[in-house]
């Protein structure tokens, strides 16, 4: 297997820039934090300091002082969409779950385990939540407070819901601060984001309550983890409760890899700020090349502004999709582009895709009985379809 | 730091068995389980077959047939409690969750998380559960289904609860086995238990629907993991409702560590039943010779019938608590002994205890000044005490 096309995949890295050759020791070390990171545990290997300085990181990337934030490394994704979720909850006992359609399904799971009321919302082709039926949805649902998860960068489409306008339709409509939570999920983008010139702010100066994204993409660490940062106003809710939950903890899961923060808190500071910058813009330029070149060829390609997900059409072949590790959706698939796949990667996708289409589509348009590309204007727009009907 | 004392706290070893020559070369690779371990995902590199390869191990030793279980490699026991009370939440939508006050606190975290009624459970000295308290709660509560946890091996005292009483409790109190859903949190003693000659069996043949076991404790594990497994019945129900949750993945966690899965196969695989048994005996026998010689100084301590976990008076010193790594709650601290811990290990802490308290306590029972060691009557039992009351 060609390792360097898992990023194709869902920005799953087979890292190269990591010096193994030291950090590989730490294995022979049972690392484990346990709970909550800012209170003292008994465990006497743990990996703390690293935690807490990934924490900072973090906590200055989206603009919240070290005295006003709780935060954890979480297991993945997941984790924070699972504590962001419940924290809002807490807030708000008897809120409402806002979610867009196209929003990663472990939001619907925490509305289920958490007995929530959700209501999912429309969304545009874009992949991006429709405020006009955010709106519309917020109106029927008046007398309860409103707990959203705003995606920052979507599974398939890499869409980023407009959180300024997500606030602005909240306290248009009868939805003061005092009455919403924010919960945002940054699994992939959360942290390019904020390297993207133009890109809205992920900001805890604007009124959000805590946002996730996962450390085993674009960091690239190699095992699943996560970083969850949330308000310690409203952390002190979900820990009052200290007779009952038996702990201070207020973390998702008890125990935790303590050699992901390590490898985190490595990369960071081995890149920088700087470093990030600088990979992020690759990212985008890679994306633009290869969105550019699958229209140029008669393909229908999509590639949201604030992005490196490039959308297509499903190639005709699982034998090619597997071969190249693409994530498909219905007629859709998406390339990842990641820091290490590069310009004559995707060159070498581009023609292998162009070489197959011919022998998949050969005769196509002509008997009716050849097959077509498939039409994709229902998941990325007639503009971006370039099908029989629409090109 | 002497890393072979770590056991003393709660079980987590410094591991000196793998062959880390060959399994650290894994770190290279960014391995992740995602979701569901029996549904293919269209990402490359996963440990699945180890991963099922380890549950079919624990399958066989908890009894239940290949393709009638359901389970996955969990983070953490954490992550396995969630599951497991989830899964009967599903199975009883209104059942009330009972559980003895010596459970660990992520069972009244899932509670709480999951908006379940919760009752807890008075607990005998050993820290079992008092299965007389559970009838009259039962009996108050009949109009209910009730979902259980069961422990096998409570976190401070090691204590297992009597699985055979607790099921006999229910049936004669009006609840039939289509009425309960009892959950098994087996977080250290679930893999040592079945190599216990005369230890009542944990075992799908009884009407349990859940066993969870955390895999960075006796089996040694260098990162947090856990194995869960289920009835393959159950998990149909939570899988039912696929359009809600989008996705026919039934883990708590979506991306999960797929190094654990290895680590786990190789020691299961290389120690085998037989390497088991003999580290689970050395561990017991281990256990009864610090009992005992703790006794024999004139120290208050218990250990439970089929435990490895010795509890005893505190330390008067928090540096002697820190440098031995014990955990402690109340008066009472524990040492669990695994299979690193050996005899010379266990009479070196026996002869600095056995100095240190000369000094903490010199001149007690004198002038009524100096400490004296604590009463630990009400948590150990008077027969177990050796303060100045009792012995």
């Amino acid at each position: 297997m060609d390792f360097d096309l898992l990023r194709f995949a869902a920005g799953y890295p087979y890292n190269l820039d990591f010096d193994y050759g030291a950090l590989s020791q730490l294995q022979h070390f049972s690392i484990n934090n346990l709970g909550d990171p800012f209170i003292e545990s008994n465990y006497g290997v743990h990996s703390r300091q690293f935690e807490v300085g990934v924490l900072d990181w973090f906590a200055r990337l989206w603009e919240i002082e070290r005295d006003e934030y709780w935060g954890y490394i979480t297991n993945c994704g997941t984790e924070g969409n699972l504590h962001g979720i419940l924290m809002g909850r807490e807030v708000f006992p008897d809120g409402i779950l806002y979610a867009s359609r196209e929003s990663h399904y472990s939001v619907f799971k925490a509305a289920r385990m958490y007995r929530m009321e959700c209501v999912k919302v429309d969304c545009l082709t874009s992949g991006e939540i429709d405020c006009s039926d955010l709106k519309k949805q917020l109106l029927a649902n008046k007398d309860k407070p409103a707990i959203l998860n705003v995606n920052i960068g979507t599974t398939v489409k890499g869409a980023v819901d407009d959180l300024d306008l997500v606030i602005k339709t909240l306290e248009e409509n009868g939805f003061p601060q005092d009455r919403f939570y924010i919960h945002c999920d940054g699994a992939l983008f959360g942290l390019m984001m904020p390297f993207v010139k133009r890109a809205p702010k992920v900001s805890f100066k604007k009124p959000i309550g805590s946002v996730s994204v996962s450390g085993h993409k674009f960091v690239g660490c190699p095992m699943p983890c996560g970083v969850q940062l949330t308000r310690m106003s409203h952390i002190k809710v979900l820990s009052s409760n200290v007779e009952y939950l038996a702990s201070r903890d207020a973390t998702i899961m008890g125990s935790r890899n303590g050699h992901a923060p390590i490898f985190l808190w490595y990369t960071l500071n081995k890149k920088g700020y700087k470093g990030f910058q600088k990979e992020v813009q690759k990212c985008l330029r890679n994306a633009h090349y290869l969105k550019d070149k699958l229209r140029d060829a008669g393909i229908s390609a999509m590639l949201n502004e604030l992005s490196s997900t490039v959308v297509f059409e499903r190639p005709h072949d699982e034998e090619f999709v597997r071969r190249w590790q693409l994530a498909c959706q219905g007629n859709i698939a998406h390339v990842v582009v990641m820091p290490n796949v590069t310009i004559e990667k995707l060159d070498g996708f581009l023609e292998e895709l162009a070489e197959k289409r011919k022998l998949w589509y050969k005769g196509s348009g002509g008997d009716g009985v050849a097959p077509s590309p498939p039409c994709v204007a229902v998941d990325i727009g007639s503009e971006n379809c370039d099908c029989g009907l629409h090109k």
